[in-house]
């Protein structure tokens, strides 16, 4: 069976995630890792490094978008209208819809596939409520964050004027309500009171309890582990107090990683078009023969 | 829009379920129960009831089959025969794949749909299960029942000579392993330790930890709540200790009915064949709007 070509576009956390869950896949392959400045490291000793996705020598079937949410729609749509599907995991879950009729256009002008918002949340977590919505259709669903780092939260505290670093830890408070717990290193010069001030009025941190501490290092405190508790009591048929809970404790970069290889694979089924990962059966997201899973999963 | 018209095929604690969510959902509408007997109750006033689907005076576009689960696969394939989608929620695991390849040349042959084993488990615990599977490809998946009522130990139980009226519980110990707590009025005339050492020795029970208590009423004993816990440890990429749980206590024949609802739903969005629940995106058990449930689900 011809192994399925992947490209690495962007290589962070995530990047690097996503290559160990290429290397642990057995029907795909690692072509090449595209990098703005084109740099070679010792981890990626013999993998091809290019800093445009053209220069690969093997063209890839698809790419792995892996750079900052905000640069991935344009990305995407680049390297769609190459003829390469794309996945990425574009989180502002307001622009979804906005990003899939975009993509559907050149995805389809191209004959390619592009799945989008390929993480956990948005991602897998979206496939966990949109079955609990089936299963007890009156209701409501809670998704609780944490405790773990929010990407969002930490580059917002970082760019407040005084801070030199920052970690915003997300803490669930149960019903969706969540706790910011932001640490900072000051900048020399600036007071604490007066951080804490600016960074508590900002917009991301205005609507939430938030706490601001300084500490000597942010580094010291920096853990890739992230959490989901996800409720929902509903009704089914007519029957009131119907139960699910969602729970996990993971790694955040390699879950990512993980969902985001599987979403490629399950982009090589697909018809031309953009797609939601709430639109594709759980089997596509999975290597191996159809049989097998039926027999193991169902 | 019009509505999607809907069958019930047999009319006990499941078919009522159905018919209580098919009057919640506002896409679908019950053209009819089909019952053995024919028989009209006061809970189907209003309701066309035969007891042959060709009788029908609308045909339906989709059959819910509600009949004891060894009785579905040669009602779907009659069913589908005369060209009219079904669901079923058979729950024999072993037999699933063969019920799935049986079903797929019916389905072709008159160009219908058919979704099988669209229940609880199997049904949306499929999904889950493979979920998780896509998320954490390497480790181990347990599923923990209960605590909730059989059915089919329940009937094994009641099969056993000496035995009036039975109920058997299935209570979880964790890691997939499960205890039988089997409660039973006694026929006259039968010792209990006689009857409790056959129901030991039945192969239903003989794996398992199994209690047999006798009790005065087992109808004062039935509860139709029942649960699961679904615990995942695994490996994204090669990052370890992934941890994934998902649990529900449930109203059983509820859910079961929902489920199935949904099922026919998504079974009138798919091309002639016969399908699991995680052949199918999570998005087609749901109804509404496209944009209006991705917006509020992913």
């Amino acid at each position: 069976m011809e192994k399925i070509k992947a490209a690495i576009v962007g290589y962070g956390n995530i990047g690097r995630a996503v290559k160990e869950a290429i290397e642990a896949a057995s029907d795909m392959e690692l072509v090449g890792v595209v990098r703005r400045n084109g740099a070679k490291s010792d981890e990626l000793a013999g993998v091809e490094v290019v800093d445009d996705i053209n220069k690969l020598s093997r063209k890839p079937d698809v790419a792995i978008l892996c750079a900052p949410t905000r640069a991935t729609p344009d990305m995407a749509d680049k390297i769609l209208a190459l003829g390469i599907n794309t996945v990425d995991s574009y989180d502002i879950h307001g622009g979804i819809w906005e990003l899939k009729c975009r993509l559907d256009k050149t995805a389809k002008a191209s004959g390619r596939a592009a799945v989008i918002s390929a993480g956990w949340d948005p991602g897998s977590d979206s496939i966990v409520r949109a079955l609990l919505e089936a299963a007890a259709p009156k209701g409501i669903t809670y998704t609780n964050f944490g405790p773990g780092m929010s990407m969002g939260h930490t580059v917002a505290a970082k760019a407040i004027e005084g801070v030199k670093a920052a970690l915003s830890m997300t803490i669930p408070l149960g019903t969706g309500i969540h706790r910011r717990m932001v640490y900072v290193e000051l900048e020399a010069g600036y007071e604490y009171e007066d951080v804490a001030k600016r960074i508590k009025s900002d917009d991301y941190f205005s609507h939430d309890e938030t706490h601001v501490i300084a500490v000597d290092s942010v580094d010291a405190l920096k853990d890739m582990g992230h959490g989901v508790n996800m409720v929902r009591k509903g009704v089914s048929g007519n029957t009131q107090n119907q139960n699910f809970e969602f729970n996990m404790k993971i790694n955040n970069p390699a879950l990512t990683g993980q969902i985001m290889v599987a979403a490629a694979r399950a982009s090589m089924k697909r018809e031309p078009g953009c797609y939601t990962m709430i639109e594709i059966p759980v089997i596509d997201f999975l290597c191996g023969d159809k049989e097998k899973l039926i027999r193991k999963l169902v």
